[in-house]
């Protein structure tokens, strides 16, 4: 009875898979925001360098992964699948459960898959220095990591509330090279401004976007990166999904269910594209389903219809299931699936019901995640919360209907850095929290952006 | 060029091996702290379980490893071992470094190596409860994964001043379903003796001993665990090197030397055994290096005698490298390397000359440590640091003598709960620290324990 699916170094697949070129409707196109014309992918020239633009658009059905980006993926790749039994015995359940486990790589979650990427190419274009923003400091960190790795310098502008309050995540960047800036800083225009105008402003993700591509923007030798939302970012994430499906052939199973937690997409889109084109390629019928919390529920309560990528209405319009850009979800723990919106692709797979979502209370997910902490020991971090609570659903509906399915998860990360959540709900202090239409409405109202029919 | 030496859980060893049926002198009997005569095991059965106690006296050369703990050694077992390419190129070293990595565990450390064993074979004798002292936190929480497992209650006593200070490794413990108690407790009598004389005390890892001892002492169904320092202890953790000696047979490899942090010996002994074996058996020559930090020489610039293994002298009387035992060390970050005295064991081996040992700075280890993330991603617990900077040094004299030596290190566990550390690191705050012989002699001087010739 093993536990793990493990695979070699060598096993590593050679090439991300790129669903767009699967897709039966592909995406629609960005929209400038001041015209809403189309615009083209020449417009994301100053900030990415070409290789990722080119990424970004392409129809090609693979993408090779360069022999240096595989190598750095050897630090931590292939990550472990587990079969779940200790939590199929809890849950008493006839369902199979399995899990890929992002959390053993350097930062403790899937983002350096294309944090590594993007320094890469970054580095063949002879970029000097990266920049970016950084909430809670998961992307910082992933991005921090790969840059050392590549000898390019890092510059994180991390939420000052963030840096002030969860000093640790900041070490961790400064342990692997990087310098971080409390947003906003007087290292940019933007930045000052700011501070003159508000001297006490505890910053926030909107703010600190804006000084990250004012440096980028402003600077030849400097690029800017993002860890979530756009292609090229889903993209390198299926590095996780091309793994699963060989593990999967390893243990001799297919899922009938893919679940994974769903912030800007790029978590979700990683495990659950390469089995989609499963269903593509070999007429298969496997249930992808994106977890979201129900107090952020783009996809299950959201609009389909272009909007800004950032709060402030800076970016491209985008094509995508939304809450509205100025949408303020609660304050739960897990932050990286506070997004207002979702990438365009997974909403037009949405839009097409290629696949599912599924929203869950904060609660049912701190219950999810100490059940799953108390049969497999791995303590999960919020967000990977919400992939527990969706599979624990799905194989109690198995038990319901006496029916033995196998599940898929995407653990993405561990809550190492998240003991102070675990300890609310200790406490108590984490509560059911139910959004009412009428928010999610007066939100929507205030757009004044395109519909999609 | 592979990374990961990694085996798969049928590869798991089926036996712990026990270095004492090798070495040419035992080590000496413990002693009855009053009358100083020898006492024998069952002196240790009301704290432990018969299974255990007869493995702190086995001459057997290997203990067979329970189905049952080699299944729960499964969810993070065979740990991988590194080839640390990047740290080599670092260094610009001809020798070659090998890491074997424990933070993989649910833990983060090498701890629930022997805590799963403990838990098991108390639950095999009708156990309901064990009780444990910790400290930072670390065999706490390895501690009370491990009776989770076994369904057995798990109650922790932890020192006040860090169930204040370091929340989050409570948090951990309750995750996985341990009750931690701040130390003093109103849970023992001795805890309600201390607080009503001091109400305001920050605790001891002495008085927190006491009262996990009381509450095993005084119930029937309940027994003590140790994280460390005991024969079983590091018996149970011979599964590291174990599975090391495999690792290197598959890298087409033999180490020159093994080196591990040094705290009680429990982390240096489940590495470096099994390849002192090779040496007893095989005629092979394999150095065995422990790491100690300066500031707690003990093995490096203690005594070889008797002494107690806690602070108020109420244990039996141990033969050991000592500083005395209420000499207090500075308090370094690495917590886990503060205990004043060697376990017996690796104190006759040092004694032999059969294993060697080396002390590095405060300031030297966290340099080593940055070096050591930087290269290879992972960011080692403090404790792990002072291998980390043994190796660095072998490393370096390899280079200088021209030499392609192979070095193999234990890396025992990741620095996630630790990030404080390398906060003050970064920030200036870790400075060299000399420990005068002054200081020591003064120590030993207040012992009227045996000496050993």
């Amino acid at each position: 009875m093993e536990r793990k699916i493990i695979l070699t170094e060598k096993e590593i697949p050679d090439k991300w898979y790129n669903i767009v070129a699967d897709m039966p409707n592909k995406p629609l196109p960005p929209l400038h925001p001041g015209t809403k014309e189309p615009i083209g992918p020449e417009a994301l020239a100053p900030l990415f360098p070409m290789e990722l633009i080119k990424q970004e658009v392409t129809l090609d059905k693979y993408v090779d992964i360069p022999d240096e980006v595989r190598n750095i993926y050897g630090m931590w790749r292939p990550t472990p699948m587990y079969r779940a039994y200790n939590l199929e015995k809890a849950l008493d359940t006839p369902a199979k459960i399995y899990y890929k486990y992002e959390g053993v790589s350097p930062t403790g979650s899937h983002k350096p898959n294309t944090a590594v990427a993007q320094a890469y190419y970054n580095k063949q274009e002879g970029i000097k220095k990266i920049t970016t923003e950084t909430g809670a400091g998961q992307w910082g960190s992933a991005l921090s990591f790969a840059c050392q790795h590549f000898g390019i310098q890092c510059e994180v502008f991390m939420v000052k509330l963030s840096y002030l309050h969860k000093p640790y995540r900041k070490v961790m960047m400064n342990t692997w090279g990087a310098t971080v800036h409390p947003s906003p800083s007087d290292a940019t225009a933007i930045g000052k401004k700011i501070l003159s105008e508000n001297p006490d402003t505890t910053g926030s993700l909107g703010i600190a976007i804006s000084e990250a591509v004012e440096r980028a923007a402003t600077n030849d030798d400097t690029k800017y990166a993002l860890g979530s939302v756009l292609n090229h970012v889903k993209l390198h994430q299926t590095i996780i999904g091309q793994e699963a499906v060989l593990q999967m052939e390893k243990a001799g199973d297919l899922p009938d269910i893919v679940i994974a937690p769903f912030g800007g997409g790029s978590n979700f889109a990683g495990l659950a594209f390469p089995f989609l084109r499963l269903n593509f390629d070999e007429g298969k019928s496997i249930r992808c389903i994106a977890s979201e919390p129900s107090s952020c529920p783009k996809l299950t309560r959201g609009q389909f219809r272009y909007d800004f990528g950032d709060t402030a209405g800076m970016t491209p319009l985008l094509p995508m299931y939304t809450l509205g850009h100025d949408f303020v979800p609660a304050p739960i723990h897990a932050g990286g699936l506070r997004y207002h919106g979702a990438g365009v692709i997974v909403s037009q797979l949405l839009k097409d019901k290629l696949i599912e979502a599924r929203a869950h209370d904060n609660l049912e997910v701190f219950e999810a995640g100490v059940t799953f902490a108390r049969a497999e020991g791995i303590i999960p971090a919020p967000e990977a919360t919400h992939g527990i609570a969706t599979a624990i659903a799905e194989a109690e509906r198995c038990k319901r209907e006496g029916k033995s399915e196998t599940i898929l998860l995407n653990l993405c990360g561990h809550g190492n850095f998240d003991m102070k959540a675990y300890e609310d709900y200790f406490a108590g202090k984490i509560v059911k929290h139910e959004l009412s239409q009428a928010e999610i409405d007066a939100s929507l109202a205030k757009l004044s952006t395109p519909l999609i029919p």
